[in-house]
């Protein structure tokens, strides 16, 4: 005889990347074993009348407890930000692990096993960094860990301690063609941002908003198109990470025209920030706490990516969450001594894995910019087939993991750094309205957030070996 | 206590826009009640081992027993052809009631009801066609139809018997403005086929393959773009329908990048049919089988139809099933005395509503250029979201009338004529080859057609009501 | 022995549609007979030390004594329309010979012959506008015509009294064809322009200003892609004259790109207006002013006709000279009775014969965005060889005709009604500074306008029979 | 009293960059002096009827007597080279003054002067070409160098020898700014050519044809964009130099008509071969004659290119003369040991400042393609004003360097290497049929080759030194 189902979720609307409709959902052994017009018995309910009941949040750019060369310390480790991650309506992230040059990638990667054993609150797993290509890591290292089921790997084309030229681009897109590794690319030009800020220090331009300046569209559209091409010659596809604006997001649509099998991702701040929140009060410090690369563009590129995001240029909306302290931290933070000399010491990025899924719900399905059905495609379904998690996660089919998010789409809300569970001592979204808001969390059938408390016995998050990227 | 499921679907995979997964299906009162890893009770089972478990094929664009004004007869009444659609895996089809020149549109209507009434073995609902839009249509029977369920209707812009001017497009736009309806529009420029028409008579040139000169694809485009650009004007959505080629495509893709709401159809003849199939043998009669408008053009054409059946550029895939007898009956078909002097009166439409969905399946999904998700979006789900009939229609979701196609993807077959269930006397696709096939329909939970057997039992197709359109 | 010179132009820079360079200028005869570093004798001399000598101006879109039928009197006959001219520094004007329907082509042109004969300043030829045509008028009139030296003639595709539809269209084009005539379009959608106008009336809006809404830019963008898409499947050049915005511009450089043989022009209105012009003060009827068809659009469309003036997609800069009278001549102006109840009665078109040349000098060579070399391919050597004149006219070469505008690129001037020639009582360009004024006109070697001064004697204008155009 | 003239060309064609018309031609003191329907008196006279008299040639892309760090030799000098492109019809030839990695810019521009001195039948003037930007090159000498009349050099992404990476690009960007210099790309991306050549070799692939398949287009596309990015972002003007097919000129009509300051230049290799050539016979090593950079593409490409010929996507029409010997030298030419081991070893380029005109006005202006207008501006009159050069070169004004090429437009010619005088023992052209051919070239009033002789008493080319280019 049949069991029963030991949570059944009675009388929300059920929503997947194509569909919504009212149902019971039941779930046993933390999986999705039925949806009903009426779940006939279960050992625990929830009453979900009025809310939507989607698929668990993916987020699938996160930076935790990363190492940095110059002494600043990431505001978030395992602990916080998938603490974070749950309040938000999180079951799922995907944070980096990142090759220190010189080290190898598979000690890199198990030190981060270490710092994410036992401390997650949400289902784990790693996207590679590889920024030292050696014969050793393209010919072994990279080869087997794709196959040890690390599917995805980022590559970078700026920053100092990161950024590979274009030959070694090729290589690594080589190897990515060879073990159909999905390759996602942090596209700027190193040179020309590099340019820039000289020629802006020259001039004595210093204030964080020069940031934005120096990290100009152009150097961004260029390394798309670099991207692009070299992916394309190689025949392998390409994931755009982070696009901010109007000028590489044609790149993408021009490349997708063709045919290519390139993917991009976006973020709230390009939706709801501007290259002006950098100014702060007058040109002054403030402007740090928006300080991340791609920076803000304007509000021509924010319709822009708008447009992207409704009409399938963009599959995954991501926080690239990379939190940093503002003030705190013994200097450890943005606000540090070399950071107030130039923009260029500003540590680079920002907290959101907490209020992407508010944001995009609030200002794109409210406004009615985007469908209900969209938002779960970009947020969760197809992050989860595109790195490989499908249909385990990201769908709300019979078999898959019960992860699951309430959502109350009547709830208005004001983001404040006080309500937030990040490490961070700020967010840039601070005193942005919102409407429609996660209310509960669940993983595998539990509860690991509810009503903006995260439960301490929700600290489950497991390891998530990961299959071949849809994108084959 | 709940009550237990009429009937069990067991082991299949079930299919929907966005997701796959396996699971069993229930089925009670004609509804979908449960999807479950094990349906525990039902006392009807069918097993789906292996089979494809698809919510029923809605064909959008058919005509049957449509009146003509030159004595040709439809090669399909309700009875045929709605049995030809069951034995192609579909649980819905949309036909069109022509208003008559010179008719009251409601009377018009009221004959195709009682043509249809218990003809039908599938669901049917109709799209109205407003040929005659004098200011008692315009201003009454239009606007109360509409609000009677017949929430779409279509216009042409050729056909001397059917045409609009530019301003009746408007004046119909606008009472589609007002009441939420959608236009479909049969995009092609009378006045540059007729000239065309009339050069090629005074040459000589006059067999069947000069219907596909004279249906010249600039004249497409150009009505394309006549008729995207009153919507933009009267701020309507529309529905280009049975887009033939490159060139009025990408008009559609123009529009829809400036985001005007303009939705796109195309047909089986365009991605496996060419204007070289009108020529016949030797430019011989037998190209008159394939005279159907727009006509089918070229390679270049199917690469582009093929790219925007992927890109969300097309939002359905349908039949325009408009089936002629190509010898029989009494020259009441393709090859009678009139049509052998010139393309002109060659009965102009092509049976299709039996090989839609094989062709599709076999041409896209087989062949990797879409994903069976994308097939079910095409065929199915976003037919009924366009057309108000979603979420009764076009989903495997809870509370859904329980029209289910289950699907062989495996299964092999040679399109020919005698295994053909339609009236026509021929099939265009003759001897195509085709991989993946379905194997029984479900309507409302009763089988109607089974291993190429349409159930007599099974003629038990009701008329649907429609709501707005999710264009609006 | 060599004859020496009638008149010599001393010490100027002579600039044609490619070259600048210094030069005397020698002329006998009527014509250019001698361009050297040093000119030994001449009967006459001219210094035009720190001039430009120019091709004089061809302004190839003028409406002159035109019948219309509404009781409208044009503001300019042939001879204060060629006064005027020849003051703004053209030496050739094309007005239009308008059939009025019902009456012969060629008995309407007979009249304008008789209007213009001895009437002239400049010279001029005729483009013909066909508004009705018949058999006789397609079969025979019209080729003949074309043979006899009127080889370009108009259609519109709006106005009650002049709109062919597009079984006219095609049938006009065939003609130009087989005749090798160049085709001008006025490119405006009628349906579309009735439709609106309606609209607006029912909601009360009738001021100047709604006829830049009723006259939509869609519904020009429209009618620009429909005459293309006409021309195209006709295989024959077209012109689409007085294009005013980005969107029905795009469609020319698309089928530009793609090898059509599209040319085009634009006129200072699109420039140096915008639709705001036509509010007037507070909406009031100093508006009606600027009504012309198509109207002024806005600062995005003025950006994009630079654009397009710059990069080739405008072959031609015509002024659309079509002058009312605002306020005088007993209510035969715009402002009329009729015409104060609804815009649809204001007398269409503006004056600009005499500002041309001076309006697109001063925004276009002295504020960078054009050439020199290109402001005299716009203003006189394309209109020319567009409309076979060349190389009698549009030139500085060697045997055409001696018609010189001697330009001062330093005058600054303001834009008066008191200051200009023409027979309007208004300047829509009034109060408007100017760099750079023609100080002399010559018209095969005759001096006819000086110092803004026209001469009397100068009233020379001859008829000129037109070859081929260069569009075949 | 005025002197007469020295030499009179009589009853020719004229023809500039906008128009043409019959004239006599008188040239003093090696000038342009007058242009007359007939010139009075002359010492010498030329009858130049049935001929056009255009400005002459100037090839704007040479490589003469270059020195090489494999021990390959170049097939022309100074000498050769000049004298071939006298015969071609040219009087203007820019060669480049290559800098050798680690020497002075200027001290290598002192060698090609000496080399140059009293070598050359036509005048001369050097490009720069940078490949070692050291602070010295880039804060000294380049600046200087600009200021003494060396207003454009050029850059190379690709070549171990000569690449820039993209900060040392945007330096040289950086000097081109501040001192209103011309700076030329070339334009493929290195590591992607290195990375398909080391992939080819892998898989035995060397012979001559796969250095098309390396030097794919996709890397010209790719590097064309991040020239054209790099100098947006600096804001400076930039000269494509050599595009040879669809992909990359997209990139630059992209830019174009984003109103960048990009300019381009193609070559006859685009317009009359194809990759296929370098298939020699079965693969054999007579596909080396073929091998330049970029290799030539396909007949899609060749069709783009005449389209960009046409609408101004292309300013400039070069030879791109790069000599090398087929088979003698004592293996110092391309077939050469190393050579017949991989494509890579095949000195780079091909030999055409003879054939430059003649293919351009054969297949362009006697197939219709181009206007000779068109055909004078690239050829003659735009790397004139781009090179500043103007108006003392390309162009028939007064006060012109009387430099002028008689062409007779009915002359028929194959192309045979044992018609041609430069020093390659064999031509890529060899067997080509043409029409239209330059039958007399003069350089400033000297005739110095006439019926296919270089006059020996022609050796009197001189050195120019440039202003700043018309870019600016």
């Amino acid at each position: 005889m049949r069991a029963g189902c030991d949570l059944a979720i009675r009388g929300g609307t059920l929503v997947t990347a194509s569909d919504q409709f009212r149902a019971d959902l039941g779930i046993r052994d933390g999986k999705i074993v039925e949806i009903a017009a009426e779940i006939a018995d279960a050992r625990e309910e929830i009453d979900a009348t009025g809310l939507m009941v989607l698929p668990g949040g993916i987020d699938a750019h996160v930076h935790l407890a990363q190492p940095t060369s110059d002494g600043t310390v990431m505001a978030d480790d395992f602990l916080t930000g998938t603490r974070s991650a749950a309040a938000g309506g999180n079951t799922t992230v995907l944070p980096f692990a990142l090759q220190v040059k010189g080290s190898s990638l598979r000690e890199c990667l198990t030190a981060y096993h270490e710092k994410a054993e036992g401390a997650c609150y949400t289902d784990v797993s790693f996207h590679l960094i590889v920024s030292d290509p050696t014969p050793q890591v393209l010919g072994q290292e990279l080869p087997a860990l794709v196959r040890d089921g690390y599917s995805s790997f980022k590559v970078f084309m700026t920053y100092d301690d990161l950024v590979l030229n274009d030959a070694e681009l090729l290589d690594v897109f080589d190897v990515a063609r060879r073990e159909r590794a999905l390759v996602m690319v942090h596209a700027e030009g190193h040179d020309a941002i590099k340019h820039m800020t000289r020629r802006l220090e020259e001039e004595g331009k210093t204030a964080p908003y020069y940031h934005a300046v120096a990290h100009h569209q152009i150097a961004e559209r260029e390394a798309t198109h670099r991207a692009i091409s070299h992916a394309q010659l190689i025949d392998v596809p390409v994931m755009i990470v982070h696009v901010s604006g109007r000028d590489p997001m044609e790149q993408i649509q021009w490349a997708k025209k063709r045919g290519m099998k390139v993917f991009a991702e976006t973020c709230p701040q390009y939706i709801v920030l501007t290259r002006d929140d950098l100014k702060g009060l007058n040109m002054d410090f403030e402007g740090a706490k928006y300080v991340c690369s791609p920076p803000p563009r304007d509000t021509d590129s924010q319709d822009a990516i708008w447009e992207g995001l409704r009409d399938g240029t963009f599959d995954v909306f991501s926080s690239d969450h990379c939190p940093f302290y503002f003030e705190g931290a013994n200097e450890t933070g943005k606000d540090n001594p070399r950071a107030r000399t130039s923009f260029k010491w500003v540590p680079n990025g920002i907290p959101g894995v907490e209020t992407r899924l508010p944001i995009l719900f609030s200002e794109g399905v409210r406004k009615g910019r985007i469908s209900i059905e969209r938002f779960v495609a970009l947020t969760s379904t197809n992050p989860a087939k595109l790195y490989g998690l499908y249909p385990q996660k990201g769908a709300l089919v019979i078999g898959a993991d019960a992860d699951i998010t309430l959502w109350d789409p009547e709830r208005k809300a004001v983001i404040t750094q006080a309500s937030l569970n990040h490490g961070a001592d700020y967010t840039p979204f601070e005193g942005m309205e919102i409407e429609g808001w996660p209310v509960r969390t669940i993983l595998r059938g539990q509860t690991i957030a509810a009503d903006g408390e995260v439960l301490e016995q929700g600290r489950a998050g497991r390891y998530l070996s990961r299959a071949t990227s849809s994108a084959w």
